[in-house]
């Protein structure tokens, strides 16, 4: 048996599987601290892959290129939650260890696996149906009422995968449109406001939390978070009580993003979790000392995790699509800290960038 | 005549000369503006080049790598100062456009030229005086009086290539220890402190400095920087003064180190300037909105420049050598900000990273 690589030492290379914004930052953090970074991507000179020390070309399926991943580097992880269990399974057959773990990847790839296995830890989601098929439709409306959201199963994200059903006769239509995938369909949650906390794991079982953020999306996608939330105080040991929980779970190695609906009443409700670094979390990059993207690497090298305190109150703003096109002007703005993706080719809602603007704490 | 690349656009290339800590640092900061980063190093795998899109690997002086840098890359910039003019001369011909300009690095490449320019300039220096030839040393002596630093003309730095002269019959020697290379020989000032100013200059001719640094060497080396420095709302305007008068009779873009002699009586003498990004300036990466390497890559695209105003004090701590070796206690440390390096190996006093320890404002 080999014998253990942690705590990874600097010069050591970080494998991360995927090579869009989120691989780049990550890759950013870890050279930081003194690791080279190898990245697997379908798409040559991906955003990661140019920040990196090599860039492996292929499918995430690919044997040849998680052999080679696996061959190179130790420790392997994810910038995204939709890899192949068996893509996992043959990074840890040729002897690289995978952070986050398996479970994690394939609760989250699945929203009906996702909240059963919520509830199964005791925690509050949407009241949910299963709908594998049209005939399930009519009972599920009528247990959770309209409108309800009809989510697939699989591969949603962004809003992408899902249609509001407005009333008991437009199930079927909606399923259709969703190609009559295995769905889930969920009950309206009257929150007040959305907010989500990111919070890290360490091999040591250590775990630690980032201010809650408030978050607002437009057209499913995520326009803009501030963090810390307006009244975060009050809110923070819920919300890190439920990503602990959520964490411990699944003997998680790493960095969780777990968004949250907040009802009126203040009470907590959990939409989804992402299992890797998130959207609402890049307000940490300008916000604290170590930022999401830092306490990952630092979590799947076997490194103590950092301190999570913020600095300032930061607003972020996704710069979408040729809203990235403003550079010049963003540029010149003193108060707006920019993080551009280095994405070739934009097209609509496409994460292109965003900004940092610094707040004083509330 | 090609139309200007001003400001360079997101997705463009800069192209870094140097494959060290300083253009590593760079090229991250470059990766968050969303730019590519092309490396000219002599040595393949370097620290920068492991972080840069493309590294090529050639000397200094060697036309097709220059070349090869200039076609890729509508803009370059440089890491250190001891380049050599034919090189610059090589990449403009290429249609590259080159800063900090040519002038500063000539200037700065002999500390005799640029005491003189300092001098034209009306900034106050150490005496000093040509040593040419042994010939030249009992005059110098009589004038400058002893103890006197004989420093080389060229190539010296972190403390190399100088030698103090403690009676005026150890001149001789002292040349000759130097290898009778030409020199120049300073007179000792008696100061109370070295501090450092970290300025630039845009595109725009617009200037910005970052507050004073206190600086601590050990052996020529630096060990500790502390900044802002005690004391510092007192000496900014004067160090202000004397950054922008080196930067506009330099007509310089960039960011640039100025390394100050403070006398008891608060007077400041400058003791020398680097044309690049300077190791007292690495504090900012953890103490500022818009750090010193950004600031840089910021001024050579032809960007506004960013703020400078300290979010916090920082302590910066070099990393010389075995120190680095401490890097489990140090990513234990919860109020040590690490930095490495990615050098493959390591030598006596070789600066392999840093530290950066959060301290309220001054």
């Amino acid at each position: 048996m080999p014998s253990s690589p942690f705590p990874l030492p600097p010069g050591a290379a970080i494998g991360i599987v995927g090579g869009g914004q989120l691989g780049r930052m990550m890759a950013l953090a870890a050279a930081r601290l003194g690791f080279d970074v190898v990245i697997l991507t379908p798409d040559a000179g991906s955003p990661a892959g140019r920040v990196a020390m090599r860039e492996i070309v292929g499918a995430y399926d690919d044997p040849v290129a998680l052999a080679t991943l696996a061959a190179a580097c130790p420790v392997v992880t994810f910038e995204f939650e939709n890899i192949p269990a068996d893509a996992l399974a043959a990074l840890q057959a040729h002897g690289a260890v995978a952070a986050p773990p398996a479970q994690a990847l394939a609760v989250s790839q699945d929203r009906l696996a996702e909240k059963a296995f919520l509830n199964a830890a005791g925690l509050t989601t949407a009241p949910f149906a299963a709908i594998d098929r049209e005939d399930d439709i009519p009972a599920a409306l009528e247990r959770l009422g309209v409108p309800a959201l009809l989510k697939t199963r699989r591969e949603g994200y962004d809003g992408k995968g899902q249609a509001w059903i407005a009333s008991p006769d437009a199930g079927a239509a909606a399923l259709h449109g969703l190609g009559g995938r295995p769905c889930v369909l969920e009950g309206k949650v009257a929150f007040h406001r959305e907010i989500s906390v990111i919070a890290a794991r360490g091999r040591d079982d250590a775990f630690c939390a980032y201010p809650v953020g408030e978050n607002h999306h437009e057209g499913g996608v995520l326009r803009r978070s501030l963090a810390p939330a307006p009244g975060w105080r009050t809110d923070q040991p819920r919300a890190e009580a439920i990503a602990r929980r959520i964490l411990e779970a699944l003997d998680y190695v790493g960095v969780i993003g777990v968004e949250l609906f907040q009802l009126a009443d203040g009470a907590l409700v959990v939409n989804e979790f992402a299992p890797r670094v998130h959207n609402t979390g890049h307000w940490t990059l300008d916000g604290c000392e170590v930022d999401q993207f830092e306490q990952h690497i630092r979590a799947v090298a076997g490194w103590p995790l950092g301190p999570t305190a913020p600095l300032a109150a930061v607003e972020m703003t996704n710069l979408l699509g040729v809203e990235a096109e403003a550079w010049q002007a963003l540029a010149g703005d003193r108060t707006a800290r920019l993080w551009l993706y280095g994405k070739r080719g934009s097209a609509p809602g496409r994460k292109m960038g965003h900004v940092n603007r610094l707040r004083p704490l509330p």
